[in-house]
């Protein structure tokens, strides 16, 4: 079976009041989404920035841990982030694991909202796409700031619905969404059970 | 019902060659389980540290975001960090929940690894614990550091089985750990289905 993929993506992203813009690389987002991707079986993960500087920071990151004083430190950390890539946009990322799978990513969108009119995919329903997606890889696009812009939500192949707490609050950080969403789609339980 | 509390212990923890050791407190923590924490309905969140100045550093963090530019820039982190509380121990946060509710809570303590000749118990059956608890608080402890030190899990009411991902791999943030602990033990699914 083809790979499962994910990017942090800081552009094409929203701000507050609801403009493009581009974040920063934040360090701790790097090294977590790509433990929590390792752990649950992805075969990589993308860092997508288009600023040349932040790009170059994630590589100074990455040798850190790679080969650095990282490495003789936390090796398992190290494993991690073997995976991990710098990408100038979401495009060059589907170009790289298509050169590397042979074929085109199914595109999976994650959000804390969807747009008007665009329809979102249960968890459950992701999960067994995932499960028999065969020979096509998947990307999992994640927004920083307040989330990835409209078009990326509706040009992606499949919109994951919002993780809903209990509460009627959801504002969970990237980290903790990417994490569940890995969990939820690809964890033990999404294999034996329903999930919602 | 009566609440469910969870802690981020930075005394007692593990040190990397199994010492027991003091973390500091890691700002970007705060928010993430905070957030986590008020996104799965828990009635409150911990930071426990017996170091003084560390606890003075969570109250000037909660004060920036409860009244100050924080409150006016991000509401809902604000409101997120509302139910959370320095405490001094883990002993301390127990004698909070029993003056708030009444009742000792049941102490549940998750880790990366169980210590010999401790049973753990499934995400399942800790979900129906919770769920059927009644007028019983809970109080649910993650470790920082390399984890809660041994006789931490081995005290505890529950040890919370470990969150396996499915490469064998398992170095997940506390951060990752405690959201997705809060999904499967609290979140919709673990009303409507089994997780595993």
């Amino acid at each position: 079976m083809s790979g499962v993929y994910s990017a942090l993506v800081h552009y094409p992203i929203r701000e507050r009041d609801g403009r493009t813009a581009t974040a920063s690389v934040t360090n701790i987002d790097v090294h977590d989404i790509a433990r929590s991707s390792h752990t649950f079986g992805l075969a990589g993960f993308f860092v997508v920035s288009p600023i040349d500087a932040q790009r170059a920071l994630v590589v100074r990151i990455l040798e850190h841990w790679r080969s650095g004083a990282g490495l003789r430190r936390m090796p398992h950390r190290s494993e991690a982030l073997a995976t991990c890539l710098a990408s100038e946009s979401i495009e060059e990322a589907c170009a790289v694991i298509t050169q590397r799978e042979g074929r085109a990513p199914m595109v999976l969108a994650t959000a804390a909202r969807a747009p008007q009119g665009r329809s979102v995919t249960a968890f459950a329903e992701v999960s067994r796409l995932l499960a028999e997606r065969g020979e096509v890889p998947a990307l999992i696009l994640f927004g920083t700031g307040h989330g990835l812009v409209d078009q990326v939500l509706i040009e992606a192949d499949v919109l994951v619905e919002p993780i809903r707490g209990v509460a009627g609050y959801n504002h969970l950080s990237v980290r903790a969404a990417a994490a569940i969403t890995f969990d939820r789609l690809l964890g033990q339980a999404a294999v034996t059970g329903p999930h919602d």
